[in-house]
């Protein structure tokens, strides 16, 4: 895999957030030549596949970047020396309300690997329990939940329109 | 839907590339209060499922910004007024030599909806068939097939740590 590797020759960050580092590099490519590469650093995320007495539970929230309000799987980011397992179980909590015996990792993948290092983790919820939502102060979304047999048409209707979320109802269909 | 709402009241540009152009807003939440919103604006991108004689084609690619050789679905980003659908023609060309009798959009996701609007379309080519791979200047990638029989064992690997890939091999998957 060598001959395909872009070695780093100059690192430039233009921005430095609370979320994101951004920055703007040079590279040295497999033929000698240098590129710019424009650089995304996330912590990464977190989401969860919760299924309960066959409804998948899903949360509805508004997001600023699309400008649209996406039906999404619960998820979050991962906070500093977190590790994703701790994430995931605390979201499931404060998003849907649910408590469950155990996660088990599924897949992981990067989301947009063009620009950015963002890793999502996907686990599989065992034996979902629902108590009460504890959102987070500033925190607003609101659950829904679909029948297992009624997946197959929310994927075909195309109000789906989230990454992770699409992955995990694949997930759900393949396994069930 | 509008109590979700979170309305822009201040935008700094705080990066603007070739790729990406990055802010860091400020928004109104549903309650009244302000919060900080980093974001990340692309214009998008395509992917493609291509079979032939029961093998799907991928490319592995050196990806800056995880660091990380990839395997993924043929993929490209959107340019200027392009319509999606001449991008994935011509992605499946430049990648891995391919040309179709036509393409179907299956899935349009956003893939980081947290901090970006990026978003990719995802296509089946029809009636493959392979000519001669037409990269352009400065792209490095080497083909990958994988017979359709063998795509569960790859998705179990491990090996596929690509969103888009992942959602197009189960898509094969779930409709094969």
């Amino acid at each position: 895999m060598d001959e395909l590797y872009e070695q780093l020759v100059e690192q430039n960050i233009v921005f430095d957030g609370n979320v994101i580092r951004v920055e703007n590099n040079k590279v040295r490519l497999p033929n000698g030549k240098e590129a710019s590469r424009e650089v995304v650093y996330h912590r990464g995320a977190v989401c969860v596949i919760a299924v309960v007495d066959d409804y998948m539970y899903f949360v509805k929230q508004f997001r600023v970047a699309p400008n649209e309000t996406l039906l999404e799987v619960p998820a979050g980011k991962i906070e500093v020396d977190e590790a994703p397992k701790v994430t995931v179980v605390k979201e499931l909590k404060e998003e849907i309300g649910g408590v469950c015996s155990d996660v088990s990792n599924v897949h992981q993948f990067y989301v947009s690997p063009g620009f950015s290092d963002e890793l999502v983790y996907l686990y599989v919820a065992h034996d979902v329990k629902l108590e009460e939502q504890a959102l987070e102060e500033d925190e607003f979304l609101e659950i829904e939940k679909v029948h297992v047999n009624d997946l197959p048409a929310l994927l075909q209707s195309g109000r789906v329109r989230d990454a992770k979320t699409i992955i995990a109802i694949q997930h759900v269909l393949l396994n069930s």
